[in-house]
Order: C-alpha cells, then sequence, then structure tokens
C-alpha cells in the first residue's frame, strides 16, 4: 500500500534563517527505506495557532505526521502544550521521563523547574524513550494515524527515529517499496541529455519516475520505483538501466546515490590507495569532506592547505620561479602541488587546487572563479581549469566535486 | 505593516532527502532584512496537485509567495504549466528571454527544443531578469498579492532576489521594521540559562520575542523586535541588552548573528594576526571553515591535516616519543600540533584537533567522542578536552566551534 507521512519541523529559527532543516532530508531519506513516501515537509514557527493549523491539515493528508522541535524547558517551546489542545488532553507527570533527564543531567546540571517540566508528557500519548536527550517524545494515535513530536536536535531525532519510531511504524502500517536508482552522467549538459533520452524516458512504465539533478560538476539521475511486488520494481529497475548503458555508454560514471567522495574512499580502498589533498581555494573543504567519511583513515593520509604562497613554495615544494613566472593560480602550480603533497605525504594520489574563489582577488586575464585542479595517481597526473564565477560557496563546492571526479576518472581507467 | 511571506520549494529531492533545501534560510534571513517575515515554508514534490494545493493555502494566508524549482528543461519540471492553471493564463514565446537562453547557452550547449521551452513564459505573468541561468523567473500580481516562481538553483536564486526581487517588494509593500540580536553565552547550560533569565524574560514588552538557541560548544540567545518606529525598537533592544549584561556580566560573548569563524576573522584583522590550524579527528574542517570567509586571505595563512601520525611527526614536528607515551589523542600531542603548525606555517594564532570522531577507533580509556583541542595566541597556549559522543558528524562539528570559542577567548583577553 502507498502509505504516506509529511514531516513538521517547528521553530523561529528556521523561518528567519537562522538553522538551515537538515533534520527533514534525513528523516525523508529514512523513511523511503522503510517504504514510506514524504508527501510534503512544513516549517512553521513557534506560535500555536500555527502549529494547529500545519497539524491539522496534515493530518487531513496523510497517515503519518512526524513532527521535530519546540519540545526544550524554554518559553519558546510550545509544541507538547499545543499536541494537548489539539488531542484534547493534559499533561502528567510521568516517573521515568523524570529520571531519564536526572540520567542526563548527570549531575553535571542543576534539576530545576525548568528541566522538571520537561518531565510532563500529554496523558493519551505513548512515551518513546529518548536515549540521548532530555526532552520526552510522545507518540499519538488517532483515527487510525499516527503523529510523532520529537526534539529538533538532530542527534535526538535520529536515535528515536532508528531505534523507535521506524521499527513501530514499520510493524503498524503494510507499506510499499520504494526503490531509488542514482545515476552520473558526464560530458551532458542537462537539455542535451534530456534530448538524448526522451525516447527511452517515455517508455518507462508509470511506476517509475526519472528525475535530473544537475548538482556543481556533474550531473545526476535518479529513477524510483515504488509498488508492492520488490521483484517486478528490481527487473523493471534493471531494464531500465540497461536501456541506460545503451545509450550513454561510457558516459554513465558512479551509479550510487553517494557522494562523490564516498564513492572515491570505495575505490581508493578497493586499490589500496592512499590520498592527500593541496589546497589553495578550497582551504581544506576537499580534505574535511574526505574525512567526513567514516572509516577514511584507511586511505586518507592528510592535506597540506596551502592558502599563502609561502606555504607553497615552504610546504609543498612549488618553485619561487614557477609562482612568479606563471602565478599562484596557474597549470604549473597546480602540478607542482599535487606532485609535492604526494611526495611529502607518501601519497599514492593527490588532488590539488588552486584558483580565485572571490568575490575579491581577480588578477588581469584571472576572473574570479577561475581554478586550476591538478589530480594525480601513480604516474598519471591530469589537470583542468574551471573558468565560471558562480559565487565564492559554488566556486569552492564545485572546484571540490570537479577534484573527486576528476581522480575516480583516473582511478576508472585503472579498472 | 506586519507583512508576511511564505516559502514553498518544489522538488521530489527535497522530499525523499537527496537534497537539503539551503535556499529556504538564505531567504528567510534576506526577508526579514527588508521586513518581512516568514510565516511558513512547504516543500511538495513534483505533483501538479500538491504544487496547486500549496500555492492556494499559501496565498490564503499571507501576501507574498516565494517559489524555487521546477523551471528545468526536463519533463519533471512541471511549476510553469501548473502556474498556468493556477491563474488561468497560458505559455507564450517570449523573444528577449530566448535570448537570454542563448547568451547563457553561449555556443557551448546546442539550442534545442530543451533549452528553447524555457523561453515560453506565462502570458499574464511580469519576466523577472535572470542574469546568470537560463530559466525564466515569473512574478504574478494577483489580487493584491504576489506570487514569485524562481530556479531552485542556489545562484540563480540569489541572484534574482537581491537585484530584482527584493528591491521591487521593498517598494509594493509598506513593511514593518524587523530587527535580530544575537548573543552567545557562555557556561550556562539552557535550563539554568532560563532561570537566571526568568525576571527579565518577563518584562521584556510584547513586540520583543526572546529565542534559546543551543548549538554545539555554544548556547546563542536571540531577541526579535518587530514594529513600525524603528528608534523604538532600537531603544528597546538596548535596554533588553542593558539588562541581559546586567545579569550575565563576561558569560555574554560575542554577539553577533555570524558563525564564529566570521567572528574571529573579524578579531584576528583587527589585531593583525595570521591563524593556521593542524587538524586530525576534523580532516581539513576547521581550515575550510575559515576559509569560507570572503577575504581570510588577510589572515589565514593555511593548515597541515595530519591525518596519519605519520603527518603529525614529519609535517607538524610531534616527538614520536609524545605519540608512543602518551597516544596520537592526548593533550600533549594536540600542544605539539598546536605549536608545530604555527612554527611551520609562521603564523601568530593556532587551533589544533586530535580526536576519535567515531563510530570506530576507539580505544581502552578513549571512547569514541573523546577530543583535546589546544589553541595558541602568541605565548598563550590553552587545551581542552571533550569528552561526549554525539555521532561523528557533530563530534567533528562541536570540535570546529569549540576550537573557534577557545581562541576567541584568547583573543577577548587581549583586549
Amino acid at each position: 500500500m502507498k502509505i504516506f507521512a509529511e514531516i513538521i519541523t517547528v521553530g523561529d529559527e528556521l523561518l528567519i534563517g537562522q538553522v538551515v532543516d537538515t533534520n527533514s532530508a534525513w528523516m525523508g531519506k529514512k523513511l523511503n527505506q522503510f517504504g514510506i513516501a514524504v508527501n510534503r515537509i512544513t516549517s512553521v514557527r513557534d506560535d500555536s495557532k500555527e502549529i494547529t493549523e500545519a497539524v491539522n491539515s496534515a493530518l487531513k493528508r496523510v497517515d503519518i505526521v512526524l513532527m521535530t522541535g519546540g519540545l526544550g524547558p524554554t518559553k519558546d517551546d510550545i509544541t507538547k502544550t499545543t499536541l494537548c489542545q489539539y488531542f484534547n488532553t493534559e499533561l502528567v507527570f510521568d516517573e521515568a521521563v523524570y529520571n531519564n533527564i536526572k540520567r542526563i543531567l548527570a549531575g553535571r546540571i542543576p534539576m530545576n523547574e525548568q528541566n522538571k517540566s520537561m518531565a510532563y508528557v500529554p496523558k493519551s500519548c505513548t512515551v518513546i524513550p529518548n536515549h540521548v536527550g532530555s526532552a520526552s517524545i510522545s507518540w499519538f494515535d488517532h483515527q487510525g494515524k499516527v503523529l510523532v513530536s520529537m526534539p529538533g536536535v538532530p542527534d535526538e531525532m535520529k536515535t528515536a527515529m532508528e531505534q523507535e519510531i521506524l521499527p513501530r511504524l514499520n510493524k503498524k502500517f503494510d507499506t510499499d517499496f520504494i526503490l531509488h536508482e542514482t545515476y552520473i552522467v558526464k560530458n551532458y549538459p542537462e537539455s542535451v541529455l534530456a534530448e538524448v533520452l526522451e525516447e527511452w524516458e517515455d517508455k518507462l512504465p508509470s511506476f517509475i519516475r526519472l528525475a535530473y539533478l544537475p548538482k556543481p560538476g556533474a550531473m545526476r539521475l535518479r529513477l524510483t520505483a515504488q509498488g508492492e511486488d520488490k521483484a517486478k520494481l528490481e527487473e523493471t529497475l534493471r531494464l531500465a538501466e540497461e536501456g541506460l548503458r545503451k545509450i550513454l555508454k561510457h558516459d554513465v560514471f558512479a551509479e550510487d546515490d553517494k557522494p562523490l567522495e564516498e564513492q572515491l574512499g570505495i575505490w581508493l580502498r578497493k586499490h589500496k590507495y592512499t590520498v592527500a589533498t593541496a589546497e589553495s581555494c578550497t582551504g581544506g573543504r576537499v580534505a574535511a569532506k574526505i574525512a567526513a567519511i567514516p572509516g577514511c583513515s584507511d586511505y586518507f593520509n592528510g592535506s597540506i592547505v596551502a592558502y599563502q604562497n609561502s606555504v607553497k613554495r615552504m610546504q609543498l615544494g612549488v618553485q619561487s620561479a614557477t609562482l612568479e613566472k606563471h602565478g599562484a593560480v596557474s597549470e604549473e602550480t597546480a602540478l607542482e602541488m599535487v606532485q609535492g603533497v604526494c611526495k611529502q605525504l607518501h601519497s599514492d594520489c593527490g588532488i590539488a587546487t588552486t584558483g580565485i574563489a572571490g568575490p575579491t582577488g581577480a588578477a588581469p586575464g584571472k576572473p574570479v572563479g577561475t581554478v586550476w585542479i591538478a589530480v594525480k595517481c601513480g604516474d598519471k597526473i591530469r589537470t583542468r581549469l574551471l573558468n565560471y564565477d558562480h559565487g565564492r560557496e559554488m566556486n569552492i563546492e564545485r572546484t571540490c566535486n570537479q577534484g573527486f571526479f576528476m581522480l575516480m576518472e583516473l582511478l576508472q581507467e585503472l579498472k
């Protein structure tokens, strides 16, 4: 059966742009794995009328409503009392929640009225244990539907979802299977790809949806299949992929809905290669992305972030003559950077970046957005010039992705 | 006058968790600066019925509806046709948009049917120029209200908002002033802070709202004032701050709604100090955060990311004896790392991190989440131990914030 959920996130900080809602994307991904599709995400203010209206209309549309936020001990936290009004119930003291609060405070933080207030829970709900925080989590059964109210703290929400809420939802609802396959395509602008794939796309059955997801430095295609017969979905996706490969051949690249750096890590581990980065304009972000992947110590040696030219010379061994003749933002400097970091950090592979991220720093013949990237794997070296300005943040992000992409191409050629 | 807006973001990728909606937070912040409060953010699927329902209910609640997404050249992009149905109009060919598409394709990408389709715009709308992309931007005036449909590509949305849409909204609506003041408070858990501030909080006038924003390694307080009389708002905020400082004294820290690394940059520039980082568990993220701030080349020298012990020894000069006796995750190693990087990169200030980010890597007496941080400024050095596990991502993020916080404390003592 097609089961839909909606997510409601509560908090003024989301509406005034002080906090980016990252919880919803995480929840969406997890719910999909359990065969539950997210119909809508709504962020509302810390306002009782707004919360009530959002809850009421969501419960009309879907079977499952998951809420985060507004459960702290302070006066701006009103989700609990609002839900009590909505479900026509009252707050009662809960001994188990109180003991959990004591456990979390652990003697380091005093038990005061504010903290104690978190031990009051809606009478008609099922209290879900919060293993890593002090706020209570409420599960309401309501006319065959479910509403769960969780803390907005990502770690508390994630632990509760994984350990308690997803298993309970899975037990209660008879859900469809939802399968996603994602492909990375190189060498195609979106519009040209759409043209090339039109005939293939038109033949996809109605229970498969195709999406184009352009991202800096790569185009992604996503196929989503939903239905009750898992084997049929898998077989249809397999046939669709076959058709896709027939058209795009070697331009269909990695085929996994993983960040590029995670895919790169898998390949590096497979080849037993190590990697290091030499970064100027990306300022350590290439390294930080590699290091964000658990287990990266198997292949990640480290990085030299050479923001100043003196660091390029001293730590990476870039020649003064190179910097003088060609400038810090040049193919020659990028080459010496990648060679230098592989040598200094005893690394098989390397990624080097040097460019003008902007908004300032442009030089004659080198406008903002000019970036040279060099990658190395064993004896193979490759360089690429990027020369579009999309603003500092995008320039940096795109350079990281291109660097991963280029090193993956080198590794792919080894296969 | 209180003017509210709502944001509607369109795209399956948001609902299945493939993409985090960062556009809305950016828009919320900008709208606030123009005196427009965001009432609600809604993310909907690429589904005509869903989009229509979201648009219809948003236009009932507020004066301004800003939409992003679903304007690309492919079949899953249906925002434009859906809006045509909703506003009872049709698509017509627009010569200016067509020429803009040609300009963006710049001969690099062929003009095909897909790209040409983007030159068709709703007849009843005002077309807003898209300076950095090919999709058209539509402004609908509807019964005294406004709906604007923009591309979801962050760069295109941001340029259109700043150069075209915000100025036009400002001209059309007679808006309130909305002022925010944010304070960083140290040494207080949320519940204790709430208790200490209760009396002060109760005396705040009704047009001022207080919010508690816990973040990894720091507590933030935000005061929001909204009204027509800017001078009165400013004076009331000033008095509120005076009261706050009387209670919290030196525990009220930086007072700016900037990322810590941006505030740190301002102080470093003021003191004419340079900074470098030596990173193990954070893997370059401290450096990357510093480097994300425009103009950081004034004070950022670079970083040595020493993920492997050999890099700690060779590049940072950490003694083998230290690593053997105390381990890589130790106060001693953190100290030698920060001293090493300041020396090697000729830097006045330094931040060093070494820890076990998890989920693997725990050792006897050193569980996941154990992190040593050392900061240095001139002759002053300080270290701190973090010993809570909040998951790899949070462990890294919190370590970065703590590092900035610690160095800012050192700099503050110099003032």
